[in-house]
């Protein structure tokens, strides 16, 4: 740290980003990505593109912003691209929280919202999930804040039905609800159909986990014209061409070429369910998961350890330390070789027949 | 504006980018981008990057980094990689202004710095160029804020020397003095190489003109380990992962592609040699500019009438309104096709024999 930083970034604690460790090639299931590559139409697009990356991108992303509406059922007014969803919700902190309007948000929930409210120099509140991992939306309902809620929630899978989230966007309408739905696309219920309904809602959403692009940044929110105006006036005031042209061709294709989006995020859910059984049968607990990826334990080993002999055999997943979820492991669901390896190896590290 | 906006943005003047029209075919000399396509070791870099996008990028971008603080003769933590310039000339509003730091900076410059001021709700004051457009050092020697100047400055093109930087960094060693360096390889003196005796200083620059990447958005910052840290904290706590994987690749490819690099660099600076001597032929009068742009005016029409009359005929320059700069227009150096016919162009319509 300089001498010469100011006092709020000084107080700051970083978020940390699962490891990418490079020493050795690793099965990667530790920060959510999928194992398959981005489609090829996506890639067709994104080679011809890269003739002309020496012009800007077109700041209002128009193309791809018309064909993410499309897709939705949405208005164009109604959409902003971002570098990353991580942008977009970070602009909802800055456009939204202050210091008499807190962030609200799980006790057990994305890291990243925490350190957002930090960045910005704004309060957060802190509400603890139920001892199942389940969030009680009646513990919100009285809250004056900017609420997130990621659903399906992060690292537990569990997602929430759409009624639930229309009583917290009911219960005030005078204040900003953020649904993060990174994970939707594999079992949750999207909330962008309570848009018309609902002008303090805002759905962000992310090209990295279910489209295959984590490597290339992009996210997006939908909202009421209004709320995309508002995150438009950040987004202006902090990095117009926010989304590259490279990134924004292979968004147009990803959307596109539906097919092979439907059958990845098919296989995901075939591949979390064999995961599950298998886990289950070496008497694996875990929470009901929506996502791609499993949260569980074994009375067998703590969670530490498990994902310390995981990292040992090259299997990487992911160890959230905290009190209540430091006996868990956070596996994310690749293909299906990975996963046997990952239930044999499993096997092996717990003394079973393999 | 939604009513849950808070205040400090509600009250923002977004930055108004370079218009990027898509109702016709343009010359476009308007946003300082490069004419020449991107390195083709850089192009095949980024193909082959393609099939790897379902990963996250490496958060550290070990591998850029280290091209960027081989090329610049730096250690590779001394530098940060960004979304584009804007987003590291964000950081360091972020980072080391506040209530009682403000920004300092010329009255005409870059019009982004106001902005990142605003947004950060800190203040700023603004000081005067001189008649000539010129930036008189003395006024920054007492300043108790964080300094940006932009070197050679924009839109003028006017570059000071390295001596006369010394003097503002070594006139207080207790602010950071910011040089925004997007022009310097167009005939600027960069002062990266005064990082080592100036702890103080953050040099900024861009991969967007020089080296034809506008479209993938890359910016880095050259400063002490200190300054490098105190900023990733910044990145660790709003974007980790604020470069895509085929933008790292072709930053890595601009920079080992030296030879192209210089090449399409001479071009410009030839081009500009060219159409300096052809405005003067006209009787335009011009500030003497070291960047990829000219900023000139003539008697015989008004800046804006100018910019009009162009558009009308196909091509695109810059009109900055404002008192002191709107007899001007600003003239991105491109092709030298292009700028034959610019200067045709210009010649029709002051009515001078073509």
């Amino acid at each position: 740290m300089s001498k010469f930083l100011n006092e709020k970034i000084s107080k700051l604690s970083a978020y940390v980003p699962g490891e990418q460790p490079k020493d050795k090639k690793y099965i990667k299931l530790n920060t959510n990505e999928s194992p398959f590559p981005p489609s090829k139409m996506a890639m067709k697009l994104a080679k011809k593109e890269l003739e002309k990356v020496m012009l800007y991108p077109d700041p209002d992303c128009s193309e791809l912003i018309k064909t993410i509406a499309d897709y939705y059922g949405v208005k164009k007014e109604q959409v902003i691209v971002s570098n990353g969803s991580d942008e977009v919700l970070n602009f909802a902190f800055i456009a939204y929280c202050d210091d008499k309007t807190p962030a609200i948000f799980p006790d057990i929930t994305y890291g990243f919202y925490k350190v957002f409210a930090g960045v910005n120099g704004v309060p957060y509140k802190e509400i603890p999930l139920k001892d199942d991992f389940s969030i009680d939306t009646n513990d919100y309902l009285n809250e004056k804040g900017v609420i997130f809620i990621a659903n399906p929630n992060a690292p537990t899978g569990i997602k929430l039905p759409l009624e639930k989230i229309e009583e917290i966007l009911s219960s005030n309408r005078e204040r900003v609800v953020v649904i993060d739905e990174a994970y939707v696309d594999f079992g949750g219920e999207s909330s962008i159909s309570l848009i018309e309904k609902y002008d303090n809602l805002l759905v962000t959403q992310t090209f990295s986990k279910s489209r295959s692009m984590a490597g290339a940044r992009l996210g997006f929110g939908i909202a009421s014209e209004k709320i995309i105006q508002d995150l438009n006036t950040v987004k202006y005031s902090t990095n117009p061409y926010n989304v590259n042209r490279v990134t924004a061709c292979l968004g147009i294709g990803a959307i596109k070429d539906d097919k092979y989006f439907k059958k990845n995020v098919d296989k995901i859910i075939e591949n979390r369910v064999f995961t599950m059984v298998e886990l289950k049968k070496m008497g694996f607990e875990f929470t009901p998961s929506n996502a791609n990826f499993i949260f569980a334990k074994t009375d067998k080993m703590g969670g530490e350890e498990l994902y310390l002999k995981l990292k040992e055999k090259g299997i990487l997943i992911r160890h959230l330390k905290g009190e209540r979820t430091s006996n868990y492991i956070r596996i994310t669901i690749g293909s299906m070789d990975q996963m046997k390896k990952f239930i044999e190896t499993v096997k092996e590290i717990l003394g079973e027949k393999v």
